[in-house]
């Protein structure tokens, strides 16, 4: 009888080097598989910037990058064009070109590979996927200077959320892909007692399968920490993966492609079990990829038309969508008014309020709230203090733009100059001046004061204080926009039992993440790998969450060969 | 802070006594939580039929129904219509009518019980319904009758495949729900070190959350086999089930809709969880109620046709098919022809080959196989063996008939016709004499010699002995095969390692399951519960395997609530 996985071949023992070297990965991975269990805090990737030095490596293989000028992905088939038009909203164009492919040479070479990365089973996949993080952990400057010129983000929340919170996002979904394909046994015996006519027995072996090719369409904003799940989950179970960037932030994920395409050639792997598929601004291939039949998975970020759209279309594949929500937060009552409007200027400031998980809609008592140390605030003071709040936060400019980062792109300020006519503005938005890049377009919160919610999604530093009947009423409100929009958050602040039972019965009844009496220094947009949700993938605004066991176990399928044992 | 559960209320302490005394069932939810891990031999349910005594209790509770006539579901809302035509294939009208609902009545009606069901949490849903599965193990005669003159199937089949094979599978179902919905600690704590600015804390509640409405659509031939692993594992993970039924298999479902009502009344919970859509034959009230905004999930076993509709139209819910395929029997050589020859008979005989699983296109090499205590055998000598073979099985009328049971309806015997032009008929079919139901059409298989394979699936009695170049090209036709039709099962004869190996090569990868060198009791078209995936979800046949965690994770969502801890 065979082998689980069939006799090394030459290609196989050529790899053992590698393999053995990356054996040092396991011990992360045993971390990574305990972790996503007890959901405690852990990461093997440093957060502090002080701990990638002065940034200057990062710079200057950015500025090398540009020179250069075409970014090579050495042997991936089928180029046809060079393509790219990527603007830093700094305020300068990158002058990159990527590879376009034609998918139909691309994506048969693609699935060349799989039967070999398929035999290498669950355990090399999944040492060969940390590395790949591992190798991408040791560029994280290069990477926070893709991060910050294509997305906006300020330099460090560049580093930290393009780099080592993105890096511990892909391990904690390795380590997913990991347990569930382990979860049945390689090999199983089995035996059935017939009475006098003797025993049964048989064997099994299990084997997990890929399901196809996997499709990362990426997102403007969050390129790699949106991106590396989909992508480290498909690639850990055993399937290609052809990543489509957003065309205004190809770099950080075409850096991605290249490391793993070396990585998975090192270990004598096909390295097209990965590729790049850069597109033209406004060519739109998403859509005529994701309806390809070699592509099985989609794993998308972006708006909610097109999310709907491949969920609609895209029938033969498996589509994860996040889309956009509308979040809420619900004030009711505090005991720690202050470190409520500080945690709340601070998350409506955060990237300029540019994030999926950022509060849109606060919705607060006409009547006002109860505070333990300062008294009852009216609904005007609630607003006119957490205006207060964000003028302090963002008093210095050079703070403030380190904070705010720069506008992704001129939809969000168009955006930003129509929301200052849907109500009274409580807070107006200025423009902020960058110390080092003067093309930059850097803005501050806007909060406008409505007496009636608002349904859609406004993008953007914008944010609505609506005056509520009640906090009943506020529940209803948040429980039809839960409904009919979604939401990637929810927030509240109140120091009534009563309230807080019923507002967490309205988020488990619409299947929302809420955060409850955030004051400190956890805001209510950041998720930290292994112990947050990102998205509960049961409301409008998301089908997946990041990470869970669902995310993964329809990436494979277990092959079972039985035989009388 | 409220308990991750709320506290108890007047329904919930009613609960309590029913509860307490469903606490015994805890040992059984335990060792089936072992058993889908280590995949051994294991049942609460006895299948050998002196078990269930003379039958005598089912046959006077299955004259009971008929002689009342309608079938109430007491409370049901919504029934607008007394729908049913069932007749046996033994020979009768069953003469019941059943509950025929308004679904803008019934829908509403069932979501209003989900916060309580949701509320009572993973292990309350587990019990419950183990105390479900328990009641209807306690009326397996009667199940056995009613799975017996709705589907065919003679008595000892009903009974096993319908009672205790199928319980089995929904205790399955209950442990994987059970499992996937407890992997999240309910309540965790995290600490993160954050140098001189001393460490954030933070506590979380993980709530397991249903997420619509899910909808059993039935089949004909496995009512309670295919239906239970869904029906459970979507209660199990708190979502209300409708069951509508095939129109031709109605009272199997309809009874485990009591057997659910009555169950989930007495422990507190809403009846209206479970319910039962009965459709008028020609009605074609799935398309209609697959269609519903409530409707969250789709179980469905049937035709490939409405299969591959429901996935392509009921994008709203995540839908979860068994369709049909093409199932292949590869035989190159054997050390055991008798074995061989015996095992394919009854593969071939057993309900008249009415089932998804049953082998249709032997692919055997022109120049005839190796065996080792038969020598050499010609192409046509192993038909003609296989013929005896069948032959000797089904030699004598009153075994025969209880190997085969009933053709289930007239599309099977029309079928069976146009099939003997399709090639040389090695085996002609007989008509079998029932003993007790002269009625019954009952029909030996079918053995067509081809020298091209037959591309679509032709089920029932019919199978096709199909002459290949070569073993070499048997599994080019068996790899074609399974890319465009799928499979539910594939089956190998041969004594050569690197034939095994080529063909546990092909079913990698096209994602197929694969029995070797069945030669004894154990038969490719039958599968153990907590042994056997059914399906393997990856082929054209079926996009779902019996059960695995992929079957149960995209069933529920969790709600985290975070706090400051």
């Amino acid at each position: 009888m065979p082998d689980r996985y069939p006799t090394m071949t030459a290609a196989d023992e050529e790899l053992v080097p590698a393999m053995t070297s990356w054996q040092r990965h396991r011990a992360t991975l045993d971390t990574a598989l305990e972790t996503i269990r007890t959901r405690s805090y852990w990461s093997p990737h440093p957060e502090h910037p002080k701990a990638y030095g002065d940034g200057s490596t990062g710079a200057a293989a950015f500025a090398a990058l540009r020179e250069r000028g075409r970014f090579e992905a050495p042997g991936q088939p089928g180029t046809d064009a060079w393509v790219g038009a990527e603007v830093s909203p700094y305020g300068f164009p990158l002058g990159i070109t990527y590879p376009h492919p034609d998918p139909d040479v691309l994506l048969p070479a693609m699935l060349a590979g799989v039967p070999a990365w398929r035999d290498a089973g669950p355990e090399r996949r999944a040492l060969t996927c940390l590395e790949i993080l591992a190798r991408i952990a040791d560029r994280t400057p290069e990477f926070a200077q893709a991060v910050m010129h294509t997305t906006g983000q300020a330099y460090v929340m560049a580093l930290q959320a393009g780099g080592p919170h993105a890096q511990d996002r892909g391990l904690e979904a390795v380590a997913h892909a990991y347990a569930e394909q382990t979860r049945l046994p390689g090999h199983t015996e089995w035996a059935k007692e017939q009475g006098r006519r003797g025993t049964l027995r048989m064997t099994s072996d299990h084997t997990p399968v890929p399901v196809g090719v996997s499709l990362l369409i990426g997102c403007n904003t969050f390129p790699t920490w949106n991106g590396f799940p989909g992508f480290f989950a498909s690639l850990a179970t055993g399937n290609p993966v052809l990543v489509k960037p957003h065309p205004r932030a190809v770099l950080p994920l075409a850096l991605t492609v290249r490391i793993a395409r070396e990585t998975l050639a090192e270990a004598g792997f096909d390295p097209n079990l990965v590729a790049l598929a850069a597109e033209a601004e406004g060519e739109g291939s998403a859509r005529t990829l994701a309806l390809r039949p070699e592509v099985a998975l989609i794993d998308y970020t972006g708006s909610t038309e097109f999310g709907d759209w491949l969920e609609q279309h895209a029938v033969q594949a498996r589509v994860f969508t996040e889309k956009a929500g509308v979040n809420t937060v619900v004030i009711d009552s505090t005991d720690d008014y202050r470190g409520m409007l500080g945690n709340l200027a601070f998350s409506l400031s955060l990237y300029s309020g540019q994030m999926c998980t950022t509060p849109q809609n606060l919705l607060i008592p006409a009547g006002g709230i109860t505070t333990e140390n300062d008294g009852h605030r009216t609904f005007d003071e609630v607003v006119a203090d957490l205006a207060g709040a964000v003028n302090r936060l963002l008093g210095d400019d050079t703070r403030a733009a380190g904070l705010l980062g720069a506008i992704v792109n001129p939809a969000v300020t168009e955006r930003l100059e129509r929301a200052t006519g849907l109500g009274e503005v409580a807070l107006a938005s200025r423009t902020v001046d960058h110390p080092e890049y003067p093309d930059a377009t850097i803005r501050t919160p806007l909060i406008v004061k409505r007496k009636e919610p608002v349904e859609n999604e406004h993008f953007g530093p914008i944010a609505f204080a609506i005056a509520t009947a009640s906090t009943r009423d506020a529940l209803d409100v948040l429980r039809r926009t839960l409904r009919t929009r979604g939401a990637m958050t929810v927030s509240g602040y109140t120091t009534a039992p009563e309230v807080e039972r019923a507002l967490v019965g309205v988020c488990l009844d619409e299947r929302a993440q809420l955060s409850l009496n955030l004051t400190g220094g956890v805001f209510v947009n950041q998720t930290a790998a292994f112990a947050d949700l990102h998205g509960s993938g049961g409301n409008p605004a998301a089908n997946a969450a990041l990470v869970d066991a669902a995310f993964v176990t329809p990436r494979f399928r277990t092959v079972q060969v039985r035989r009388p044992g």
